[in-house]
């Protein structure tokens, strides 16, 4: 590897280390960046300072927000007695995206994971805990983790924990994606599809 | 499309100018960074403002260099009797990278495309001429621009300009990849592998 610049060295280092960007691929952005007009780069320099140092956790609900608490806990039209738990904040826009909850949220920001080293502590879960003590009106608490080992596993986790309450625990329905086909849909979810069939 | 919070939505914003960067790409960094410990963050939006506002083109190559003359053109070790005629900063790093070359660079920072309105004014070429003309040692051009039309076009192009100053101009050879089986070579590269086959 031939050096470069030492300042060109360091962006390239310091590119490499965001998610699904290979030395390769830090190259060509740091260039781009060189190479652009001297506005551009300057912006997204800004832009990530100041998003970082102005952005902090909702108080209430873990979302990443510049307001505390966030845009979505300070809104009094949605639905306060169901409370949505979600592995990370890029969730939250998804489930927003579908329009179809209307009630609050909880990012964890991760899961349980004995492997990495992540147990409930490490994650949201005591502030949930304590949001649950502090709000009983909440009725209902959706599980919205990924359907991942650690996904699945955390959310027996919190069921378990939670249970005493008297809380109305669900989770995601598992099954067909919308527009997906049969024939190449894996076989656990064909397996959870069947399980959970309905009737019409 | 939810709004995130103004501040995130900038850097999404942001990120998403970057080649290869898509809005979902753009999310998934912009989350990354602010979930990341704030000195990760900042560290980034550090190296990017001080690798652009550090860095120049090198006044005789025009390569990118926190240095004037680039430490390429300042090594006296270098062959200064030929140029190797490049299309970006990024290409010198891969020619430096084969040891195959010893001589100076000349980085075009770009190529002649009348569809993108870029003529050979918009690019290093006037400096290539200018430079031609203050340092008579030189007496090899070779041209190592892509193997697309346009770099091809541009190597004719610099090939006809120079023609009359009695410089040997060369061209990278085209013909079959190292490593590779002739069975997945495409038909083009084949053909010139067969035209410019040499005698063993």
């Amino acid at each position: 590897m031939v050096a470069f610049s030492p300042l060109l060295d360091k962006l390239i280092a310091e590119l490499s280390k965001l998610p699904g960007v290979g030395k390769k691929t830090a190259q060509r952005l740091a260039f781009h960046l060189l190479e652009r007009p001297e506005e551009e780069a300057l912006e997204l320099a800004t832009a990530i300072r100041e998003a970082r140092l102005g952005t902090s956790f909702c108080s209430e609900c873990c979302n990443l927000s510049d307001t505390d608490p966030c845009p979505i806990c300070s809104d009094f039209k949605r639905d306060r007695k169901s409370i949505c738990v979600l592995e990370s904040a890029r969730d939250l826009n998804a489930i927003e995206r579908s329009s179809a909850y209307h009630g609050l949220y909880h990012v964890l920001h991760g899961v349980i994971s004995p492997l990495k080293n992540i147990g409930p502590e490490e994650i949201k879960l005591p502030e949930l805990i304590q949001r649950l003590q502090e709000q009983p009106e909440v009725e209902e608490l959706i599980l919205a983790l990924n359907p991942s080992p650690e996904g699945e596993a955390t959310g027996l986790y919190i069921a378990r924990l939670l249970a005493p309450a008297g809380l109305k625990i669900t989770r995601l329905a598992s099954g067909l994606p919308a527009g997906g086909e049969l024939d190449f849909v894996d076989e656990l979810t064909l397996s959870q599809a069947i399980e959970g069939r309905r009737e019409i």
